[in-house]
């Protein structure tokens, strides 16, 4: 880090249905290319922006946090109302703080939590629509907790994950710490998962899974058969994306 | 009412988002443009649609009523399920039951009760941009409170209605029954008002003036000044439409 520079920590919130994922993709909009120059042009100066996930196209995010540096001078009251006057309300800067000059947002997480939320009512309901997956026919709550405890715990999630083009031979190990569901009323079904790190599409594909086990078209025991069988191929569907949240990262 | 026919209530909820208004508008996606063929389509024969409240663009309803004749063939389970398959999540029939031959939704109602969210938080939230008005500055909901209490009773709204053009001697007395403003917790604030009928822009008018009286830059007795002053011109700004949702009806 050179002199005159302090690292920041900030905690953004977005919908993930105005941004091509979380990752700077030329020619789309996404979340850091939003951020990146409006942070830029407060702080006089380039940034080099990390993100502690990089959620994909049409996932939200409440707690995202990202690190970068900028010059001792720089207001940071000023970045979150210039973020927040840009982000028309789709992306907010929740909260802003110096943070230690060693800080990373992604490789100091010690883990992230998401949550993914299911409406389980017969018919839709227009104002749930753009942050649930409207599932009509009876999902068990009980069989969905009973299919969870198989996920808890260090795993080869091969079953679940799309592996990195870039990485083919990088591990799907992963630690869970947590996995439950929960009735939050209306219909609503709660998913709440926290690992130390994801890997690509994991929160989706176990969702997908759990569901079919909720609605009885599959038992707990697939569920533990997936993950021994540490194959893509033999995985259900991928839950959509506007029912998941990156929920918190804790560090 | 023709023999062989028989009236239909039935609730829709809707994001005012979606659509240009409830009222039918050649050449815009109206909710009543959307409803009308798809029910046409499943009685096989055309209809009159008549709904509780005419909700203005961008306006939502959790529960809008609508009336109309079918053939006694039809399957109203039908009629709901085209509906939901036709609308995207955005319209919504919640409900479908056969009313009393002199039903109307318009004319048969006793009172319509309203919504408007504000949220009071410094940071706009992306999941609420779509269903409040964000007001960062601090909104004291005991002023709000007070200066509710001047609209309960029968009144003329003049001062917070847009006087139809085409019926320009129209009378603009309204009976407020309840008004009320609630903490719902996370910065949101509710309001809640229920009067026999209401006037064109009367909530929005409503709440962009208790806001101001929130915000300390107005006192309770402007509310009533505005009431005796039966005028238009000294009203002050109308509250966004996203905040505002026909909440229910009752008959």
């Amino acid at each position: 880090m050179s002199t005159g520079l302090r690292r920041v920590r900030a905690i953004v919130a977005y919908d993930g249905a105005a941004f091509h994922g979380f990752a700077e993709n030329p020619g789309v909009e996404t979340v850091a290319g939003a951020l990146r120059p409006v942070i830029e042009a407060v702080a006089g100066s380039p940034i080099e922006l990390v993100g502690a996930g990089r959620t994909d196209a049409g996932v939200h995010a409440w707690g995202q946090v990202v690190s970068f540096d900028v010059p001792e001078s720089t207001d940071l009251g000023a970045i979150v109302r210039a973020v927040n006057a840009r982000g028309r309300q789709a992306l907010v800067m929740r909260e802003i703080e110096v943070a230690p000059p060693d800080f990373s947002a992604r490789f100091s997480a010690r883990s992230r939590i998401y949550r993914y939320r299911v409406l389980n009512t017969p018919a839709p309901n227009p104002f749930l629509a753009a942050t649930t997956w409207h599932v009509p026919d009876p999902v068990s709550l009980a069989a969905l907790n009973n299919a969870c405890v198989a996920l808890i715990g260090e795993h080869d999630y091969t079953s679940f994950c799309k592996r990195p083009k870039d990485k083919p031979d990088a591990s799907l190990v992963r630690h869970v710490l947590r996995a439950e569901w929960c009735d939050k009323g209306d219909g609503v079904l709660e998913f709440e998962i926290e690992a130390t790190a994801f890997c690509h599409n994991m929160v989706r594909s176990i969702v997908g899974t759990l569901v079919d086990v909720g609605l009885g078209r599959r038992t707990a025991a697939y569920v533990r058969q997936l993950l021994v069988a540490r194959d893509r191929a033999g995985a259900p569907r991928v839950a959509p994306p506007q029912g998941l949240m990156l929920w918190a990262v804790t560090y």
